[in-house]
């Protein structure tokens, strides 16, 4: 019996209230409202669908509109935290040295930091049968109260028959990251059957070869599954001079309050940040503040873990990222740049709803989806992996992500008569020039510029200097390869 | 925010209560006792989630326990119903005949009747785009309220490439059987990419060439799927013979009326009847009225749609099944046999959960889940497609089932001291034999007899001959394709 009350937030009624109610009254309102707009019946067509996404108007229009608003609630109600307090640790530590050891993957040790900060909550640890299946199968958990959240990834570790042997009724391990650190404790584990094949096939919706995170993790990994209770000894750190990056979601929501936000937008990127990028956060904090927001802020949240060997890396990524900051492109007093310590899946609508969890957890109550995310082109076939629009489409429909507000991304292409990036103008098609990711690439590796006002100089600059960096490991590379 | 209360209805109370209160209250105290009982904390171990079934006593305990009750409410509050009255049908026709033609496979016809009767409620048509998303990623369907139906499998029709041309801008369509008849309207049409690799891994967890339904039905389709609101001309027959076993779930809701049903437990199958079945049934029923209920019928609901080539045609099934009425095995006062229209796709735990929710809508308000339900071996590898444990884990998890009451299935083998067929004792499993479908078919083959006791002498005759059939065709076949 859930009720649907039409609730019409006005930018006057905003401004009539004082900041205190004003946030506490449009949290309250939205819960209902967010029903009344979110839950659009399933057997209208598809366009009206759209109605779910949350549309702030363009520059041009200035028609009063409603949005969810209000920081956000953590799923599960309470951030999870697995760290062990400090006064624990010691005995927790000579506890684990007397159990069974599972030794952790790099990647494996990214999904730990990952469930210890929270990012995953209410998941307290790897994933058991019962979560895995419910993720696999329907992409949310059961809460005890019978509502759902969202987790459409499954968070596993996996480990092979001689590691289960040698666990046999153990029913806590201890994990060793893959420099040999004991890193932390797995409670009450459960053992169970890893089937790759149908993990592969309900998570990507295919089992072509050549999936990156496929043959990364789980054609190597092991033929059982281990779920437990996680606790990890001490916080997990990279050393690799970006961990002050590595904020948790406890932080940037601390962070939020402390710059008192009144709306938090997150931008997940894997890519370097051009001007059509730029545009596109700078524009949705305008429509913010035209709506009665009084202090919106960007969390600039690019992904930290795996990616495919042909993304640009994370330490090129953030230098780059802090120039665009550096260069105005986008305003520091207003934006949050942090890392979001999560591996990569490819697997498009399926791995968007995780990205969009994770910055619930992280308080950020807009999430901007942006076209065909998290895909790639099908690995045996010329062609997308995924519809390019199904991205968002799966978003705005996900069970457990009601509460978020799903801002579709606008397509920016470069404006060969403005010369500058700018919101594709269907009427003038001719006049813009699409300048993919491999096509960004392909200029900075040939050391050609892109046209003016693509990207900031600075930005530029870092991305040429990575690309000279690779050829001249190649050449270095080269004599040694021909050399066997 | 929804309510969780422990409510404990013991025997007793059931007696103190008139039937009619009875049943109303029951059913109320059911909507909270269900959530209470179902949405077990999903970070609990796995073999917790087993208190979410519904635990009958055996006959051996005689402990006080709750099982939630009354009939059932059918998806979405009311039953769907999509055949075009009388007194509509003639004006109806002549505007079907002036719409673009689309042409239905046999199959295609079996879903236009299945959705037309309301077995998945409450879709009102052939899906379109977001009804087929919600499908295939969350085996469910959001409805206005907000809340979940169930839906796991994509119940669409396709077109291909030279049908949409035809289609154009046309907003409805006319939809003609395999021979030649005007059969329904489907309104406010929607055409959208039909992804067949992504269709099959995510409904079947693989894509390994061989799958019954994939071969059948998918491969050969177009690259389109087309979606909307269905309207039958008027009632789909087959004229086989077994139409008038053929029950729709309003049919059957008021037989079960009729008969004053306080419970009715649906048994899904697609084989003949053993012993080992009968066990089952009549011991739930037992069960069921040990637990307090006055009048539980039995909804014996063979599926009568497409199956594979070497399962028991639905002809030979249904004499069978008769048979076992006539011989007394099971009770035809308080068993019902119907056909259940659906095709079978063979996808393990996503297709039990339409086996189960089709249920529903027919009137059950207990369901039993078998080992491995709607199961097979895998088309490549030399195993089980899917784990046989998944389908009833998956079944006790499942968005938008919370009312209905599942019953895990109880082994039964043949006991070769008792000589009889029995529930399986561990303690003496050396005394016990298990007689496969496949043995049951190559002892039916080969005109052996299985051992007494293991099915009915009147239904086994029925399988025998039906085998000795299918030799002497297999005979008469034979010099003709050696003669080519």
């Amino acid at each position: 019996m859930s009720l649907t009350i039409e609730l019409h937030i006005t930018t006057t009624t905003h401004l009539n209230l004082n900041p205190q109610t004003a946030i506490s009254k449009r949290s309250y309102s939205i819960q209902f409202q967010s029903k009344s707009i979110y839950h659009s019946n399933p057997l209208t067509p598809l366009v009206l669908s759209h109605r779910k996404m949350c549309a702030l108007p363009s520059s041009s229009s200035k028609v009063s509109f409603t949005v969810k608003s209000s920081l956000i609630d953590p799923d599960g109600g309470s951030l999870v935290d697995l760290v062990v307090p400090e006064s624990e640790r010691a005995a927790k530590i000579s506890e684990a040295e007397a159990m069974p050891k599972v030794k952790l993957t790099k990647i494996d040790l990214e999904w730990a930091h990952v469930i210890s900060e929270g990012w995953a909550s209410p998941l307290k640890g790897f994933m058991r049968e019962d979560e895995y299946l419910q993720s696999l199968h329907f992409n949310s958990l059961r809460m005890k109260d019978g509502s759902l959240v969202n987790l459409s990834l499954p968070i596993v570790l996996s480990v092979d028959d001689e590691a289960k042997e040698r666990i046999g009724e153990s029913i806590d391990v201890a994990l060793i990251a893959p420099n040999g650190d004991l890193v932390a404790i797995l409670r009450r584990t459960e053992i169970y059957k890893h089937n790759k094949e149908e993990r592969i096939a309900r998570t990507w919706g295919t089992t072509a070869p050549g999936l990156p995170y496929v043959e990364e993790v789980i054609t190597p990994a092991g033929n059982w599954l281990i779920g437990g209770d996680l606790e990890v000894l001490k916080p997990i750190k990279y050393n690799d001079g970006l961990d002050h990056y590595r904020l948790s979601p406890h932080q940037l929501r601390r962070e939020f309050d402390r710059r008192q936000a009144d709306a938090v937008f997150a931008f997940q990127l894997r890519n370097p940040v051009h001007n059509g990028h730029a545009l596109l956060m700078n524009d949705t904090r305008r429509r913010l503040l035209e709506s009665g927001y009084k202090n919106p802020i960007l969390l600039l949240h690019p992904l930290g873990g795996f990616t495919k060997a042909d993304d640009v890396p994370l330490d090129v990524r953030m230098e780059q990222h802090s120039k665009v900051l550096e260069d105005g492109i986008l305003d520091p007093d207003t934006t949050i740049v942090a890392i979001f310590p999560s591996p990569m899946h490819y697997a498009g609508p399926t791995e968007v709803q995780w990205h969009a969890k994770a910055r619930i957890n992280a308080g950020a109550n807009f999430y901007i989806v942006g076209r065909d995310p998290a895909g790639m082109g099908h690995p045996t076939e010329k062609r997308d992996l995924y519809d390019p629009d199904h991205g968002k489409k799966v978003l705005s429909m996900a069970p457990g992500l009601e509460k978020l507000n799903i801002l579709p991304f606008r397509v920016a292409a470069y404006d060969t008569i403005e010369k500058k990036m700018a919101f594709f103008d269907p009427s003038r098609a001719k006049d813009f020039l699409f300048i993919s990711g491999t096509k960004m690439r392909t200029f900075a590796r040939n050391g050609e510029n892109p046209p003016d006002g693509f990207m900031c100089p600075g930005g530029w600059e870092v991305l040429v200097k990575y690309y000279e960096s690779l050829q001249a490991e190649e050449a270095t590379e080269k004599p040694a390869v021909l050399s066997t």
